[in-house]
């Protein structure tokens, strides 16, 4: 069975393994408070042009999401979001968990507009009741968005300019970001990142590590106290090194950008493939995700080898499957695919 | 300035008003321990044809609704709702505070279809990664809803057979349900509800009361213990005789009825008056609030002499408004309203 | 029956009674946006010596409480509380259904002591894992105590200072603030308290209204947005005029406080009668609250004449019970008991 | 420097590191689904003589009780803890994050006593008032407790009793479980405890895994839905299998035991060797912390060879510290320390 249905389905990348082993019986403080973490923080706010970046270290996204989005907001104050957005969906209600509405925006493609904003929180200063609704306060975007699509700088900029203007958080999920910095498509750079919004995390567990999100919060506000948040909600790892050491690694040698880079050029393979085969593709995706349109029984025919993540029925005879490549995917893996398929 | 914002903008009826006088030096027990609240919650009961039915008295709508939902909850599951539901967008995240999700239907005029809850709770299980999502495990619906319009007999035994299927609770915000029962369109009668659903309430505040909703709980896991959930929520009135007293007073000799007879007959002299005249109506409501599509600056004229809700734009010179009734509305206001406009 | 058993069995005072009378058909906006309220707030703000201070109306004391704590504290912060404090015991968990810790003081006859806190932030500071602990942001005093007693001013002085040192906030609850102003062992005033403190409540509900307490808050942080908090916490009152004019007759001509004098003149000869009596007292309290230790079977036999409160057993034959007077307590109930006793 | 200051300060166990690159190019479905966290969970539902046992891995200590708490409790109820337990005084409000008070019982060398719960609840329910005051609903106890002490089977059973008889839930934490098991005091056994708790949680942390605890429930109520409570909680970890993996290790050939039982034995050693020299010992401990008193200036003069934990001062020159050993220590860093000591 060759497993293309998600992007953690193996373990770490080698040079992560090797770099636990290495220092397993070292004898560090708990906590995070380890010369690992500190060096990858540093390495992290070097990559970021950064010097002194506020970066925490935490286990898994939706930790993050709920453990920043709590400490970012007052109490009635909400998060706009894509209605596909990851908080809005596929976590279980943990950023309501904390007392906080996720205030959906009608979808496109999973991307949240400038001007989709604007035009909530005007309504919203606009309304003479606007204490009786939850106050917008922060905008949440994924980069790549779930369906592999990607902001432009300029879009970027402009939801920035928004933020400002309306005095709201932009908060930016990055649990497949090393897929995006490396896709063709894309002219956003993490200084690019780092310099636009208040807070973002840097994905290890889709991107190579066991586990692992390095959060850089660029908000002073939110920074503050940070690490009681971090307890408070659960989500502070005992032996911090662990994941010190796997971000000293991602971050050495420009390994986070060659195991991405190796996920996207196998990805875009299989997606010129599809193409040149007129397989329609529902999200125009250049990065470690490709969402085809396929026959079912052409999948059911191929379910004994490979697996797919279902997506979406179109029809009784089609649906979307979305194919992911990783750190992990070898060449040999996609030819076999293109082969079968 | 005669108003017709909204339904409660003058304080209770004169019975209500009367009876608090009478009952003043009393000597109570407090907590809703006294015997008007006894006494009202028999009386309620039996309007209810629900002989021992747990009722419990609360001062305001978001209150109660906050109250009820978070003790019928589990914390990873949340309640539908319409888009435009009381819950969903004028209560502050009062939901959200107690952890739970609104999950929201599109909207068809604020009602929620029994197809639509059917469709969205099958989605729900039949995803894989279901545990990932909101568990929906309750359907709320408003009688009459946000914008006047009544659930037929039918539908709410539609909901209810969905709601018997898929195992969710079926709750009903009664915040206007005087208005509601005495209107001639309705086929539903206060058993009906009491039968049909696993909790409701029946307004006070915007049908003579002061303040105080009769929150009607059926469902027994709910009621459990419920007395600490209405503490804990900030919501136990410590003279909770007020909301006995009052409560008492409109259910006894029908004072609820006549009362929300009075508005709905006036509302409905408006609502001929406006189509008489080619006003259209944005809502086919035949409860105590009409929704007339006017002119923004016929509304400008009039607005030293009335004043109107604005519900929503329809293009640059034209609007919706909403016109309330209550049981204090005069049949000499909506005469010279009728000749004014 | 004549009950003494606590301070909130009877309606609201005659005055008060009649505003809502001459006012009841009164159109007002709601929410607390109408002339009353606005008439009111600038009266307490003059009561205050604070001129345009921020006041804001709610229904009741945990509500109040509840919504203060939840505006002032991040995530992981808690309040310092005595052990006997009522957010510590008498409030279901409605501070920790915000997210908080309620910090606990070993009780000093329900008193909290700067010395105390000052030791406690101290601890927290001083431990190498601090982040693991609640923080504490906030000392929460009551004034009166739980059992009558009174903060001076040099004690109140000294915890604005512990406060100030150590960057936490000064809240007092008022519920029975009337009954403290005016008690002859106080040297406490009014604007002592809103300029010792950061946030505090005045109580109506125990001082002749039929609910409400109006809260004044001192610090801008906590002020920000505080009527979405309110409408959050489920406690916006939507006949907000009935607040107003129920705390524009406390605040007039001095009727909250000569409401207040009648229930202290009249415990204080009950206390006297008591003490000559040689009865022995628990708490040694000059406000409406008396505390004597009494045989059970005396209680006993007085309990088809009479309620009064048990607080807490001495031994098998003894028992601490509470008598409180009120604004309506009589001469002629106090004469009657004292003869009876 | 040999660090004696925690039980987490190394990596994992050389199997566990053994089995994680053995396995890391499996592809297996993520979220816990995979074939490794079965089999540890059979392993672990053998050991625990429950064949069918309900086992969840989660990654940290404070995840696991909040997870488990606030699925068990309904909102208004509390859960109760000694005053120096660690949820009531370690977790940064990670239980008040859900909602939920911490009930402290006075501290009896960090143990709860089931005549304390007893006379607890009881209080709680003669309370007139008793819906004013969080239910009590679930005890929590550490086995070891923070001061590594051991409950007796007797001291279990009683606990088991009165939570039986009042209708309670009983909740183990065991972060040192292993550690307590081996202990040659202990006469409590893996399957006494599956049998005597609704909820405990074996350590895997701080028993020579690099992180992961997992989680054995017995009380279906709180099995519901479970993963559902992971997930909102932001603890359901992608890679679960990284959980079973580990588990499966220490659960194989005894690992687990034969860990604990390194750590215990060394510990031993160190306590006789310090009592021999009459050094006192703050808790009486058998498992692998122990507690001696000592001279600050001794301890300072050692600082840049070892570290210990500091606990508490007893006075100017003395205080308490925690001395621990993991499977990690070797005899040499023990004979070292006595040499030095």
């Amino acid at each position: 069975m060759i497993r293309f249905a998600c992007d953690y389905d193996e373990g770490a990348c080698p040079e992560i393994l090797a770099a636990l082993t290495a220092t397993n019986l070292e004898q560090n403080p708990g906590y995070g408070m380890d010369p690992h973490c500190a060096h990858a923080r540093e390495l992290i706010a070097q990559a970021c042009c950064k010097p002194g970046a506020d970066v925490h270290f935490l286990v898994g996204g939706t930790q993050t999401n709920q453990t920043l989005i709590a400490a970012a907001l007052r109490p009635y104050q909400g998060v706009i979001a894509a209605q596909s957005g990851h908080i809005a969906v596929h976590e279980s209600g943990a950023v309501e968990a904390t007392g906080h509405k996720v205030i959906t925006l009608e979808d496109e493609e999973g991307k949240v507009r400038a001007e989709a904003v604007d035009a909530l929180v005007r309504a919203h200063w606009q309304d003479a009741d606007h204490e009786h609704e939850v106050q917008p306060a922060m905008v949440y975007i994924s980069h790549p968005t779930e369906g592999g699509l990607l902001y432009s700088l300029k879009e970027l900029q402009a939801l920035r300019q928004v933020c400002d203007h309306h005095g709201l958080y932009l908060y930016l999920d990055g649990a497949r970001l090393g897929y995006g910095l490396v896709s063709p498509q894309s002219d956003v750079t993490l200084p690019d990142i780092a310099r636009l919004t208040d807070a973002f995390y840097i994905g290890g567990t889709k991107v190579g590590a066991l586990f692992g999100e390095a959060l850089v919060i660029n908000a002073p506000a939110i920074s503050r106290d940070f690490r009681y948040m971090i307890k408070r909600q659960g989500g502070m790892l005992a032996k911090g090194r662990l994941l010190g050491i796997q971000f000293e690694t991602l971050f050495t040698d420009s390994l986070y950008t060659r195991l991405a880079k190796n996920a996207v050029d196998l990805a875009l393979s299989i997606r010129t493939a599809l193409m040149d085969r007129g397989v329609e593709l529902y999200f125009d995706s250049y990065t470690n995700q490709q969402f085809p349109i396929l026959e079912k029984k052409t999948v059911a025919a191929l379910s004994d080898k490979y697996t797919f993540s279902h997506w979406m029925d179109i029809d009784e005879s089609k649906a979307v499957y979305r194919i992911c490549t990783s750190w992990a995917t070898t060449r040999e893996a996609v030819a076999a695919l293109l082969r079968d398929l």
